[in-house]
């Protein structure tokens, strides 16, 4: 086997066949293919793609090429969740006690945030003395006692995949349908969970610029999923705008714990309502996806699930009470109040610019081994949609880092006030697996 | 600048400016845009090519990576010729002589042969104490009192198109016409001929497998001949068999001379006149190709032209004498004659077989560093179209290697006869520049 027939074949259309692609991956992590020569074949597929069956094995090889993880002695259903990368994106702390309280146990794996998108484990990590560095065994306990489990992602999860993303990030290849798709379920796969629910963010700041291309990249998560046993659904979600009212880290917390108890912002309740219910149908608990909505709904509004995500904080020796008593807990320097400068209705310029301000305010990471300040963020006290007069509060910003005239700057340049009201909703389609 | 956004553009065929394109070559060369980086790029290429304006920067760019040469001093016009890789092609040393007799001074650069082709520097070396490494001034010199001078290309010619080839050879992106054409003609372009004559081959054993791409090919160097205000006619030509009768190196010559005392091989004499004509109309020496091609002819078939090809070995301190006796000179251990196995008309299965069986017997190199033995070589005594009674032999090996077995085997699984003669001309097609 040689990797000039391989390419050769991929520049011209014809299938690749099991043991090529299996050769390719395996021939590439040990380095006998180079990395020049992985990136000319990544090219190639950004022009000619895969095919289901093509991708199938080349995520299959992903998953080969590190750990992977059983639920052996755990009782099912289990359930995942994963987003392509929101700013404000609280959802899992929310979905996993929804589902939980159903008696499906959420048992996923998440990483840290860089940039302008926040990490769950970030997010937890401001209930000091969690932690995600839990053992296989523990997570298992957790599992069973509590009902869910978020565990960090070790940093050789699916090597191959960090191999080729490294690769892709420096070569154009990112923005490739079957190499996003095959990424992020190689990722998932690794633990068995039975039902997946994937929200894909669409808009100018996500890889997805359009429902067309996202409803691609959907169908073909979803055929990689089939591959594989799982069932796998997909919200196609508004990404130009952030989700709920929090940005940054122990912020979000505590929206998502106010959430729980029925206090959430509509935007998100939707969204993680909708997540639980058809993870629910899914996992057979309901057949009907609007009967399901309707119980998650109340359960959401009565609170009965808030103690999941306190019970599974604790479980991971972390200190909710901080949660509990915020303000006491996470106050900052700076407290910015950013006004409307007229009248009318507001909406943001990008979620991904309001990222990277949450970012500059001491909430994110610019370079991976970035200290993260779990007391800075942005709080929207106006959001899309909100009608605001002059000089009222739209957001607030809260940093440590005295640097007041900027960051004041920035916010203003990504407020938009116009007489027209934005009502995109935030889903924006669902993709339902037909299993 | 960045290469995100340059592959961006490329990938999505958004043309790139000069300067994204000079950037591009320029920092590969030095080495801040990496090898896994370029060849995504070429990949790109490979899908979405280039257009003409864009060839010609990137050519232009290739030529100012390394020397040029003036030809100061020198009274021109000047011819230059160029074969895409044939076997049995010794068509230059009987080209520069033809038209250097009507006053056009050839000035050329040459290579070294490697697997199936032979290169004319090898060939030259069968002339004891010929050299093409000759400095700048003694290469006009000769230019002035001969007519015509071929120098060694040095190992560091176009030092941007041999680190792009190097990669292209192991990425899968060596068949993509930009990248061909703007390699071949980088390097035709350093010295500064007027006239140049480009010989595409054209079959299967060649990189243009067919006609139709063979067209494609000779348009974009014709066009980035254009670009750097270069007269390029093509000959699409024939691959699926050799150039003349003879395959080697002393060999060569000796063929090479006899065709310049009028006693070629048809297909040879026709190769070799047109080439002559097509180029002493280009350098406006006639104005007719018909004319031109009757009075190449008759110089041809007069010998009056032979003279050219003797001073300028000599002038390169080559002895000739060795090929005007060459039966004295060049004896081989082994002459192994093959004889047909049935009567009718011969063919060969592929030029490039016999190319290899060539190298085989020593007279070509398999590796780089591989040594040559200049009397080893085969003579076709009946080729394309020759009609063979059985038993009558075909071709004579000439070989220090005692392995004549393998090389008999060989040779016969080379031969076809059949029924049809094959009467596919030599030249498939004639593509002149309409300056």
């Amino acid at each position: 086997m040689n990797f000039t027939s391989i390419i050769n074949k991929k520049k011209n259309k014809i299938n690749l066949t099991s043991k090529e692609i299996t050769w390719l991956v395996e021939s590439f992590l040990n380095g006998q293919i180079k990395d020049y020569q992985m990136s000319s074949f990544l090219m190639a597929v950004w022009f000619n793609g895969m095919n289901d069956e093509e991708l199938a094995v080349f995520t299959e090889n992903l998953i080969n090429s590190g750990i992977t993880y059983d639920l052996d002695g755990v009782e099912g259903p289990f359930a995942d969740k994963h987003s392509t990368g929101g700013v404000g994106d609280k959802t899992s702390l929310i979905f996993a006690p929804l589902v939980a309280h159903f008696g499906v146990k959420v048992s996923k794996l998440s990483g840290r945030g860089l940039g302008q998108t926040g990490g769950t484990i970030d997010k937890l990590e401001s209930c000091k003395g969690w932690t995600g560095e839990i053992e296989e065994q523990r997570f298992k306990e957790i599992l069973n006692t509590v009902g869910m489990s978020i565990m960090s992602q070790s940093k050789n999860v699916v090597p191959a995949d960090k191999k080729l993303y490294a690769l892709r990030d420096v070569t154009g290849t990112v923005d490739s349908v079957p190499l996003i798709a095959s990424s992020i379920m190689s990722k998932k796969l690794i633990i068995p969970a039975q039902s997946i629910i994937l929200d894909v963010k669409v808009g100018s700041g996500a890889f997805m610029k359009d429902l067309q291309s996202a409803e691609v990249l959907a169908n073909t998560m979803i055929s990689i999923g089939k591959s594989h046993n799982r069932n796998v659904s997909v919200m196609l979600t508004n990404m130009d705008r952030p989700l709920g009212r929090a940005i940054g880290n122990a912020i979000e917390v505590k929206e998502a714990w106010e959430t729980l108890h029925g206090k959430g912002p509509d935007d998100l309740n939707e969204l993680c309502v909708t997540a639980a219910a058809i993870t629910l149908v899914n996992t057979k608990k309901f057949s009907s996806l609007d009967e399901a909505k309707q119980k998650v709904y109340e359960v959401l509004k009565s609170g009965e699930a808030a103690h999941f995500l306190k019970d599974f904080v604790e479980a991971q020796s972390g200190d909710f009470s901080l949660i509990e008593n915020y303000s006491k807990n996470f106050l900052t320097l700076h407290k910015i109040e950013v006004v409307a400068k007229k009248e009318g209705y507001v909406s943001f310029k990008s979620a991904e610019g309001l990222g990277y301000l949450s970012m500059k305010l001491g909430a994110g990471r610019e370079r991976a081994e970035d200290t993260i300040d779990f007391s800075a963020g942005i709080y929207l006290n106006k959001t899309n949609g909100d009608f605001v007069k002059k000089d009222e509060v739209v957001m607030t910003l809260f940093t440590n880092i005295s640097n007041n005239d900027e960051f004041l700057n920035e916010a203003n340049d990504q407020i938009v006030i116009s007489d027209k009201k934005d009502d995109t909703p935030v889903i924006l389609k669902l993709i339902l697996n037909s299993n």
